[in-house]
Parts: structure tokens; sequence; C-alpha cells
């Protein structure tokens, strides 16, 4: 598949590194086309790289692997074709500890970047752990989980499909439900952060445990 | 123990009836001393119900069960005597769907409660699930955890107590740190209501998975 990674930091190369493993096509954009980091990850691992309108170029899908706070200006300049699965990773953190994020309550960059581009298909997923997890569910023991959401059943298959490559079982895979719940996956990485200092490390994630039955009243 | 709950809804009505069948002394505290939900509580289980400053009077530890935007209103009501252990189970949302916060980033109803009242200890936990799992962990199977935050090692020690007199296990309950750490536990509501709306019903709860040891690098 033909896709294109928007980010160089290391959410973007563990997810742009994994694809090309996975045999993937893979670009990984950057503001600049000269951008030194990503032209060097890809002589490393025989990829190619360009801007970001370069990196989305063709593409049937598009992961948005840049900071959350600027998203919108990254994707405004790749300018996805219609009808592009646009897979949103981003964290839209505010720089303070802890952590705020900068999108106001009631929105989310993944409903913003849905608004911003009404022709893509925006998919939320995999933002709410470690980039290493993310694309080696196996770096956490046992049973964890990832969500998806999105206002695209086609879409949020297509992600599916790729969360299943990096190794995900499907009974790990979450889908919960609209485009709007990517505000709840995005206030995560707030505890996401509180837990992580706790812990020390990153490699840990969220596993939903529920009641096989609804409470009786 | 005398335990004064603020709050007459279901996460106090929850929190004071489990803390009567374990023994304690509680009242159960509103706004007004005369609130029939208040009353009709107390009369069914043989407990006291008051005014939020009744309910606090004496206790030792005080439980804020109110809506996080009422909460400092309530608490400053209450008049917590200095040294009292305050354990606030609140969250702050605006009403909307999906839910946003009202308190702005890089604060939280904790951090606001313990600036309020510096001369009590106020411990965050158990904001994180459905009331009824709060004080029986049990009715979801398997492990899951709650999350304590807070600035003093012994007021998190008494509300671990009473966490472990819920039925929570010691390897269930995570000192998240300090305080602020209730920043991500309040944005992790928002988690809650996502997965709420996918699931279906309110028998769910976080689990943290974690690797035994740190990544390598």
């Amino acid at each position: 598949m033909k896709i294109g990674v928007l980010g160089t930091g290391p959410v973007g190369q563990a997810l742009a590194t994994r694809l090309v493993e996975l045999g993937h096509d893979v670009t990984m954009g950057s503001r600049d086309a000269a951008n030194e980091t990503a032209a060097g990850w890809a002589r490393e691992h025989g990829a190619a790289s360009g801007d970001f309108r370069q990196a989305a170029a063709g593409a049937e899908v598009v992961v948005n692997a840049t900071a959350g706070s600027h998203s919108s200006a990254a994707v405004a300049q790749a300018e996805p074709a219609p009808g592009i699965v646009l897979l949103d990773v981003s964290n839209a953190l505010d720089g303070n500890f802890p952590p705020g994020l900068t999108v106001p309550p009631g929105d989310s960059t993944a409903e913003r970047l849905q608004r911003e581009h009404p022709q893509a298909y925006v998919v939320k997923a995999l933002n709410t752990m470690n980039c290493d997890v993310m694309v080696r569910p196996e770096l956490v023991p046992g049973e964890h989980d990832v969500f998806v959401a999105g206002d695209d059943a086609a879409a949020k298959a297509a992600v599916t499909g790729l969360l299943r490559q990096f190794g995900w079982p499907e009974a790990a895979i979450l889908d919960v439900g609209p485009l709007s719940a990517a505000q709840g996956l995005e206030a995560a990485v707030l505890f996401w952060v509180a837990l992580r200092m706790a812990i020390g490390h990153n490699r840990f994630n969220f596993h939903i445990v529920q009641s096989g039955s609804a409470p009786a009243s």
C-alpha cells in the first residue's frame, strides 16, 4: 500500500519504519523537502522522503504523526486527495508539565482535521500509547488495547487492517465509534502522562476490562 | 471512622452506603440540611444527614462526591478542619456531549480544592470509574485498577485503607504521585465516557498493563 507519513519525530519514524518492514511503499513527509532527518531515514530504509504534499501524493493512507498543535498546517500542506484515509495519531500538548491540551473542550485535533478536509476520511487511533508499543504491541505483555474512532466504516477497516499487520490481535482493537470519540482518546494522553511518571518508563498500555453483562438496573 | 460524604447523587449514595456497611460513622451532607434525599438515605441506612458543614464536623475523612463544577462551593461550606483528609472523587463535566472539563488546562478540581483549603490533605481517587465499581470492584471481573494522587503520604495511606476495605486488592491500587497527577485522572473521565458509549454499559474499568522492565534505550 502506498502510505505517506507526515512527521519526522519518534512517532513518525516508528510508524514509517514499521510500515516499510511490512512491505508498504512509504514516503516520510516534512515541512521542507530538504529535511535531513527525513532524507536520512529514507536512505537508511530504502524508502522515500519529501515535503508533506509529496508524501501524501498518490497515497491511499496518510498518517498524521506531526505534533497536534502543528497538524492543521501540516495536513493543509499535504493537500490530501478526496477519499484518502487520514490516520491521525497526534496529540496536541501545550508544552507545560503536567501537560494540557491545546484543543478546547468539545473539540479534538481529529475532528478539526476532518472539518478542514471534509473529502478525507479521518480515523483516530494509536495516540494513547508510546510509539514503539503502537507498532510492536508485544513490547507490553498480555492483553492491552488500541482504540479506533471515525465516521467512515471502510476507513476504519483500512486502519484496523494496518493495526492487525502491526500485530494487534483482533480482540485488542476497540472501535469506540464516531470521530467525536477522539475527544476522549485525545484526553487519554493526559492520563497516560500521569501514569508514565508513576511507572517510570513507557512500556505500558491501557486494557479495558469489562463485565460480560450490563448492570441489572 | 467518622466520615462525611458531600453529595447526595448516585456517587455520594454509593460511597456513603458502602461506608455504612463497613461500619463507619457516616453523615451525608448536602447544601440544605433539610434535603430530603439525604434525610431519606440516612433513615434507610441508620446513618446521619445534614448540611455540608454538619457532614464534615468532626470527620476524619471528608469525601467530595459533589459535581466538580459545584465542588468549590460545597467544600467551602463544609469548612474542613485542619488536617482533615479530603478524598475528592469528583469530575467537572461541562454538560455537553461528548463532555469537556470545566477546569482549564494545567489545573484540576483536586488541586483547586487543595489551594482553597491548604490545611486539608486532598487525595484524588476513584473518579475514573462508575460509582458501583468504586465500592465493589468485583463487579468487573479480573484485574483492573484504581488510581491515587496526593501530596501527603499519610492521607494517601488513609485513602488506600478505605480502598482496601472496598475490596481493592493491593496490587490494583496505583499511587500515581503528587496531586498534580489529578489532572491526568480527571482527563481520564473523558476517555471513560467514550468507552462507555462504545461498550454500552458502565461495568468496566481501566487496567494498566506494563512490561516488567524499562526499554533498553
